[in-house]
């Protein structure tokens, strides 16, 4: 439980699924409630501005918008609500995603839209479940179980290394 | 019909048919009227100054040039003709098609081209129906319709994620 | 008089004017009317909208849209307009206007949006200035003796040349 | 009052000091509170390190972080500290920045930072905002009427332009 | 006197006169007799071509072609020539040059077109020298009494730096 | 025959071979003799210093020399002799060939080295079949028949094309 | 035996395991000691300062950091240690290692990290090899034959070009 | 004194002198003994060869070279010298030093260059201080004064911190 606010995923295209499965799999591992849906701030701006508008009363905490290329959904989701905008930048098309990291950053001062690295979902999801903690306890007790399990699974790879001379457990 | 006026599609090279068959698609779609053919700034550039010359009185309403590397074409055209010329950048070589986007929008000031995105044939295509429907309202119509269909399939696109909570209705 | 078509300006911001009168000028050695106005994709969404729906009702034959940074101003007229929308990608910010170019030209298939260079008002003018010719004689006549200026002027700047051995005339 | 969170704001430097201004002054007018350090990623790590697992029990709820170059500075804070981070990169150095946004956004999966855009400590403000007012009522009613003052000022610099066609009120 | 073959410099535009005065400066030391016109691929495209086809029966040998932006102008002339081109991309706009130097090396195999550095009018003359000293020693000799100086200029420079302790004369 | 002139063409790498296959295949149709080496800029410095210094005595007229990544073989080639030195940049490693590209362009002003397209092993044949054209006249007559059968093979293309409807013959 | 110190290769990640195995080869065939570990700058920044600050200690000379993306790594270790860290960028995520270089290279003046190529272990171990041989005479030895095996690699290869004329002995 | 072992700092020309001073002014502070000369890879391209060759019995022990554009002069000094050599890329030209930055680091497997960021002497300073530090206790124990420096600078600097709330004393 979220304090009752949701994490709502808006896609630019279903081709872009991949990176909500992503965010998706975070935020079900953090037992935070969330929602996926597709809408198009070329192709439906109505739906990207009706989403926006409601998303707030309809308890939704944080949006997380998932777009490629000229990337404009996750600015025009932050001008039409006063919820903080996550962009997850895709790496679509030939440029490896350097447009749509641009388009979602370069915002112009006034209406804010924080992005994370490209194609990196689960970074969104990660920062949306943070913002949802500052209110809310049971996420950060999660999120540290997570933040454990991440460092975890670093120091077990070291033993993973083959062929090659390891490091002494004194070296740490 | 679009008020007799045809779209001109030219290619760089045959390796560029690609984007005149998604180009090709669209114009069908809408029912206006197109040729498609070859010619190199280059490597035929009288065969491009004689189609760039003649196109207007052939009833070409546009010109959709479609290149690859430095990408001169569409620029070579607008120097031989008054008609609007549509640049369609190739991903050819290893740059993604960077140095085709910056080729053909950095002209000097005196010789407009315009630009869609790199491989973007299908915006080229609609850009040029565009333009026809400024003095052609049967195209109007079809564009109408166009987008809509095009609003539609993300509307659709909703219902085809799958293993992730979708938002309700009421969202929008 | 362009069979009683228009060319509507739009800035992002009133720090893009400078792109506005570069465009202003040419379209009044053109004889083609325009008006300019300021409006934000992300500042004031529903102006955007209500300029780009209404634009064709008023005679507006094209749209010119001036941003820099993420510019997500072009590809959101052109969402809610059937009218060709010619971008002026800007160099504001310190990466040089590439973010502003990137933006405007890498669209999704289905929303076109025609970009000329960086700062390129006066392109951008022209290329409206074509668009609007198709259907009107006049602008051609005029685009013809402006081009044929340009062409002047290239030819008398050889005289301009100074301290460096010229061409003789025979070269051309 | 935001719910007794406030916003720390960091800087890799103190040549960064012009981001932290912009930011202050955003905050001040939202009657957010705020505090600003400088601490190191490299210079000072322990400073960083305490000061990233301290802020939580001195109730900051939102950590700003302003670096140029190559950065690490947001990363090494998110991953000392369960809170939100915002990065705010900064174009110190030949390249304009886009070293720092790289820097910041590129994170591995698993430890978020959130990128404004370049130079942009405004819009990291805003979005430190946003975040706060997801449980703080009176910073949203505040930014309703920023964001309101926003539009206004773009609405008032329509009549700032000179010497250019004005479009009609009925434009919009 | 260079076998009765001169290097034809032809610059796309008047603000590109630097270039020339470097290069022309360059040949008048090597006495490299030489031409400097304006002519734009774009703006005078019969002017290029003509100038082109006649360059060889005017005893041109190497044709430097200074340009910017989307800098078409050396691969048109090497559409309407057998010379060698070379051309010199100029940093006009605000990418720095970048777009100019891929729209005069990223020619499609069948053109070849030589590109020197940014701005680098200089190394374009002395390309010009260097080929047509193949077939005349007297350039040749110059050429090595050219590079000779750039060396002992290199090497007097060392005497230049001041207040920082010089390696000494056995270093080397 | 090309009075007497060979050209000589150096590989970095033997993993640059695909780039002298090329120029080979080039040389060969135009009957140019022509040599492959491999000589290593960082690796067997004295070989690419001998083979400068002795090329022109060797009837060397121009050397072609390919490199990726850092690619200072074409620059350290031209320090060591005054014959005309033709870069091939190649797209080895992760960036595409940019850093190639930028390695082989940007030389400082005093040694010129010349460069062709990434990847482009073609061009540089033909850049020195130019360049050796210009005292030779045989070499020109074949230029002129190979720059015949790119024209055709061009206009052959157009008859490729299919599903689309072809522009007329008349349109050229 | 390099005066008893060893080398220590940090990768970021398990999947950065290559450039280890490349350093590790090399290193071998130095008979150079060296130890690999995984330690992230933030999944794991305990483990990260503890290696950093135990190493000189532990007779470790010199330190190979491997990280790709945003690549803290480096700079991280560095400010923890006065060892000299060698970075080595990976070509992580979809922008070819570029973020990865300006992340480890443009560190602020005051802590100095050391950057190779993207994926470059190799020579991260190579220059590991040589900051060692400074001041033990046995490492020194066996580079050079390193360095003539690989000019021997590169002479060899000569003969490895196949159905291209090759160039003659007396060429160097 | 540092073993014995100085640091030998090569400018490619007279105009990187501000490198060489950052540099120096680091290493007198050190008291590490250092020389500054001036040698072109490719214009005295035997005195970079002799200076390199010669370095190890001159008692140097890291070399610094400093070089812009395409910036050879670190690769071919490491291809002549077994002493580690550290690049420092310079931002000569209209690129911003990203030239010079490839060209240093992009180096083919075999011959390693370390590369400090772009314009950063100081690094480069330091890092060859580290690099000598491995054997000489006196420079360890200066570097660990210098990094405490370092530290207390930005300390200082938070209380220069005006018109801003700063953060408490036990925010640390």
């Amino acid at each position: 439980m979220s304090g009752g606010k949701r994490v709502g995923i808006i896609l630019g295209s279903i081709s872009d699924i991949e990176q909500a499965k992503k965010a998706g799999a975070i935020l079900k591992e953090l037992e935070i409630p969330f929602e996926v849906t597709i809408a198009s701030a070329h192709r439906t701006p109505e739906d990207v501005k009706n989403y926006s508008e409601k998303a707030m009363d309809r308890d939704i905490g944080v949006i997380i918008a998932v777009a490629g290329l000229s990337a404009a959904l996750p600015g025009v989701i932050a001008a039409h609500t006063l919820l903080p905008v996550i962009g997850v930048p895709v790496s679509a098309g030939s440029l490896g995603g350097i447009d749509a990291l641009l388009s979602i950053t370069q915002m112009p001062p006034g209406i804010p839209v924080s992005s994370v690295g490209i194609d990196n979902g689960r970074n969104g999801a990660l920062l949306a479940a943070r913002i949802l903690a500052i209110s809310d306890k049971t996420i950060s007790v999660r999120l540290v179980e997570y933040m454990e399990k991440q460092s975890e699974k670093v120091i077990r790879s070291r033993q993973e290394i083959e062929d090659l001379p390891p490091a002494p457990a004194n070296a740490f």
